[in-house]
């Protein structure tokens, strides 16, 4: 199978062998490569505006929803009341705007390797790159794993809106990069990381969830519905070494009239609780690690 | 885009335009239209062996656990301790296989409208078609609408397994089909249909939950994750005349242990209660309905 053919775009990865998902192709707004990855908008038939990195869709207008809601409400309602926020990736800026849309929130900063991911957000995908529009919000353009190195900032909620473990985002998913957080995570504070379906990849979320718990004694593993995800799903690790918190048990609860003046589609904190139990399989094998 | 292409099976449907799944295939096993449909059997790379109904994939080796325990637990588990059981359709016998695991179950009458389709699935899906084994189960080739319309029996839980509101499918999602459930149906009796996805026919939904609501006071619409299905994802609709029943709380509760004996690797009762917990724009939209 190719990438293109007759109108199609096919997500082919060794992530994922032996399946390919296809969407419909209106036209290609954009197709270039970056220093760090090839970058290609799409407008789709059926999902509203595509973004594509190195080959694998990173969201589409239809269902990106779903996980900038989670990830982003999953930690920032565990917390409870967070003030600063660190996102790490997220260079479309659908995170930043579902987390400015926080009420205890007070400042965003934003570490993105890729400033070409910004600038086509900005200019194709308008959408999510509102986030970038917040006063509270600073962007700042370096490799995630060096700034946190090199900076002595504390945050109450660190996100990590990453890329697949290849490539560029591959030392994202490894310890070190969770003592990297820890050291710039208040000791109430809570991380947040995409990590993978138990679907195709339960050895590497297993591997994920090692590494976290490594670094932070409460670790749990929750997931999420998004259609254009290879198995339609993605999982998210929460990490935090506050031994009184509980990720099922959600700090900050929001009315329902709360829920629809943050114009949330997904999160509740119904789903919030719920989106830990798993199927019997997964929670077999996380299930000797979970607090 | 064409079904068969280099090795690649692509599952093509006017019910999901502009997407489309694909499974690398290793051989056709079978390949015949029967009197109501096209009948295949793959093969593949990834995903073992594939049943498929009219270009429609209806199950994976892989992943068909899920889609087959939820619908049968689900409602067994609800009713709490049915002695004789209906399944409509199901003809590749992954239903009745889960339905006779359920221990005070005397009785598994299927009716299944096509014969080659119960023929191709013990010859080539033989994990799935041991359903057909057990000595409690009766075998009725016939359809489902007509054998409801002339049968006299009384059921305590009746269980629709059908392919989609296309083709043969189409009267199982309506009013009538439901009225004729209810004549067949104990008065504590629970009814369960495949039910669509919300996320690429949230509409169908609604309709199928409102017929159901317009029969049975109780009613209910639970997901499962089906990687291999359109959007990741599967529900269930399940209703009852019943108002003492409360679909989210199973009046059995299975131990870890008693799961592990019935070989479940999807369905616990921490999954039956969370499943009904949906996003929030579904739930808004099905929220004035639910009971």
């Amino acid at each position: 199978m190719n990438s293109f053919r007759n109108g199609w775009f096919s997500e082919i990865n060794d992530l994922w062998p032996g399946m390919v998902q296809s969407l419909e192709v209106g036209s290609i707004l954009y197709n270039e490569h970056s220093t760090f990855q090839h970058i290609m908008v799409l407008q789709t038939k059926s999902h509203g505006r595509v973004l594509i990195l190195d080959g694998i869709i990173q969201c589409t207008e239809k269902d990106e929803f779903s996980y900038q809601e989670m990830i982003s409400f999953l930690p920032l309602c565990s917390h409870g009341s967070p003030k600063r926020v660190l996102i790490i990736g997220g260079g479309d800026g659908g995170v930043a705007r579902e987390v400015a849309k926080y009420p205890t929130v007070e400042k965003i900063v934003q570490v993105e390797i890729d400033a070409k991911v910004v600038e086509v957000s900005k200019k194709f995908l308008p959408h999510m790159a509102k986030g970038y529009e917040s006063n509270r919000h600073e962007l700042i353009i370096d490799d995630g794993f060096k700034y946190l190195k090199n900076q002595n900032d504390k945050f109450d909620v660190i996100i990590t809106d990453s890329s697949d473990p290849v490539g560029p985002a591959k030392l994202l998913f490894e310890k070190e990069y969770f003592e990297l957080l820890k050291r710039s995570l208040m000791t109430n504070g809570v991380v947040c990381c995409q990590a993978g379906t138990i679907w195709t990849n339960m050895d590497q979320v297993e591997k994920h969830f090692t590494a976290c718990q490594s670094v932070f004694p409460k670790v749990n593993y929750g997931i999420s519905s998004v259609p254009t995800y290879p198995t339609g799903q993605i999982g998210f690790l929460l990490g935090s070494i506050d031994d009184s918190i509980d990720f099922k048990q959600p700090r900050k609860i929001f009315s329902e009239s709360e829920l629809d003046n943050l114009n949330l589609s997904y999160y509740s904190s119904k789903i919030h609780e719920s989106c830990f139990i798993l199927p019997r399989f997964a929670e077999k094998n996380l299930n000797r690690n979970v607090h």
